[in-house]
């Protein structure tokens, strides 16, 4: 039985995620459909968070992710693979992570006319293109029936932080709703003893949140492998007055 | 399996909807419930939304609606059947576009006292009332076993559009969450080259939002067949100040 | 099949939910994932919920609960049974309510290194410590396996109303999304004609939110078996400017 995870900005009271779920499971009916979130807002932190949580879910498993702010433009519609997942959704960049972590992936431009007889909507395409490539995916049709190949899906620019000798410079690239700050400065290149530093202030790093006194942040190596930094009950973003963007950095 | 979607107004805080849950998993264990909402308001919003999805599920899907502002007084507690789909909920309005769409379809009384042993409260009908009876059809029992055929069950009002030779009068009759405004008029309707006015602006009839430059506002056929007006990339809701109720206008 | 219900406080946008959930289905792929919110907020309201949905569900269900505001420091990771539902979560209280309702439950402390090898963060607990022994019970491993008994779980206060001869002084512990009020007095022990006092309002007890007209207010036993303040389509909260804690008295 195959798991397709959905994932959209459709909001709860419109009923637009009922209605893909509802493609899905009239196409295939035995596939289970797990909603993930109807709640996402923009393309970089869909990218980020989806590269959180697709490799936690078993070899097989389908993404299905509606973040579209140009539907019904000439934006294509995507499926791709990179070899234990799937995943299909606009191409604007939601899959941009992905494609980094994994540059061996393929990803295929969807044929709508080759989707199964529908009415194919200009602007709601969740229900009439993106469900129904997942629903192919999940009964085994291999993407090349029903899609072509190509090699220039669009990417985001991710923030990539610049190494030197003695220092890291990187930046905030979420806030989770903790209030946590993500940093784009991987756990791997801190080497023994780290200072960061963000707007003045110099952060030791420790290992959980309660290394800080109430109150007091710290830094840490968070879940995704990446520099976060934390307050001990309270929230950081708050307490630095930052933002996504805001400069963050590391002396080795 | 049977699938039962479930809609409601609970909130995300109270488990009310896990409650509903437990217990059609309690009576139908091979039943898959998919919860759509529980953060649906309006009745009449809830009767388009229902209408905008029940038909995507796969036939026998039961759905249970619960959205009840009147639980504790008189009204009914119904079951309904159209003869491919199974609905489940209060007598108050919220299955009016049902009705109208399946002119045949066939609605029910449900007599608590048929339902399994359980305390039936008096304010917490999704738990007592409706999940058993939603779980009875999901276990193939027929609605005449514990419910009586009615023949006047609640309506709300729904706007109907004013039809002339040259001239449709209709207007907003939902406002979604990214502010896209549909409006009661078909797109059967039109004709060939309809003009639609809202507030005075007059808007040519496209296919995609991208059919407008960005910012501006377009018309289009909606993906419920009905007409619709967005603006290419911003809310129109706020460029036109419009809420549901708002006339609109369209010339064949 | 094993039934899991997730409860936590990891709101929709970051997919901290979706890892949890992606972490259960790879260690046990045959377990029905239901989640409940992503929406909780406190751990005594946590308490309070859990206590009205648990026992809906079938025998068997495991109930993943993470609402933990200290992880990351030496708060234990707990596992507990009642013999017939097993529950999963932080030890700061969550479970407070099923200790008091099942004075023979069971209460472990979890040995993450017994858990299945993966990287168990500081941070980031439900995924690599709770779902992991969620997914545990549902393969049928027993506690004992992978965590030691403790008779020292925490419990939050819970606030108990004075009885005696005449009267009965409790308080509201809950304010539900629709503004009902609840409140720490059993419907058993309110006698035949209590007056309930609130605010110097005395109210009488009724069945339903109709028993009271419109816009008033109304005592009534609630889905809980508890006192419960409602107004008869208005929030009682707003009307009687009352928070959880506020006193309600019983004249019996």
């Amino acid at each position: 039985m195959a798991i397709i995870t959905l994932a959209t900005d459709y909001g709860n009271s419109d009923g637009y995620n009922a209605a893909v779920i509802g493609v899905i499971k009239s196409l295939s009916p035995g596939a289970e459909v797990i909603e993930i979130t109807n709640g996402f807002s923009s393309i970089a932190k869909t990218s980020l968070v989806l590269w959180r949580y697709y490799s936690q879910f078993p070899k097989g498993t389908i993404h299905l992710v509606v973040i579209d702010p140009t539907v019904g433009t000439s934006r294509r519609a995507l499926v791709g693979t990179d070899g234990n997942y799937c995943f299909v959704g606009p191409d604007n960049g939601i899959f941009t992570r992905i494609m980094e972590a994994c540059p061996d992936s393929q990803w295929y431009e969807i044929d709508p006319t080759r989707l199964p007889a529908n009415t194919v909507s200009n602007t709601f395409h969740g229900r009439d293109i993106f469900a129904p490539a997942a629903a192919f995916f999940a009964n085994g049709i291999l993407p090349e029936s029903f899609s072509k190949k190509i090699n220039d899906a669009v990417k985001v620019d991710i923030p990539k932080p610049i190494i030197t000798a003695k220092r890291i410079s990187g930046e905030i690239i979420d806030i989770d709703s903790f209030g946590n700050l993500i940093i784009n400065i991987s756990g791997e290149s801190l080497g023994d003893k780290p200072k960061v530093i963000l707007k003045g202030k110099k952060l030791r790093l420790g290992k959980f949140y309660a290394d800080a006194r109430p109150g007091n942040p710290i830094a840490y190596i968070g879940s995704l492998g990446l520099l976060e930094i934390a307050l001990n009950g309270k929230r950081a973003d708050k307490y630095f007055q930052v933002k996504v963007g805001t400069p963050v950095k590391v002396t080795i």
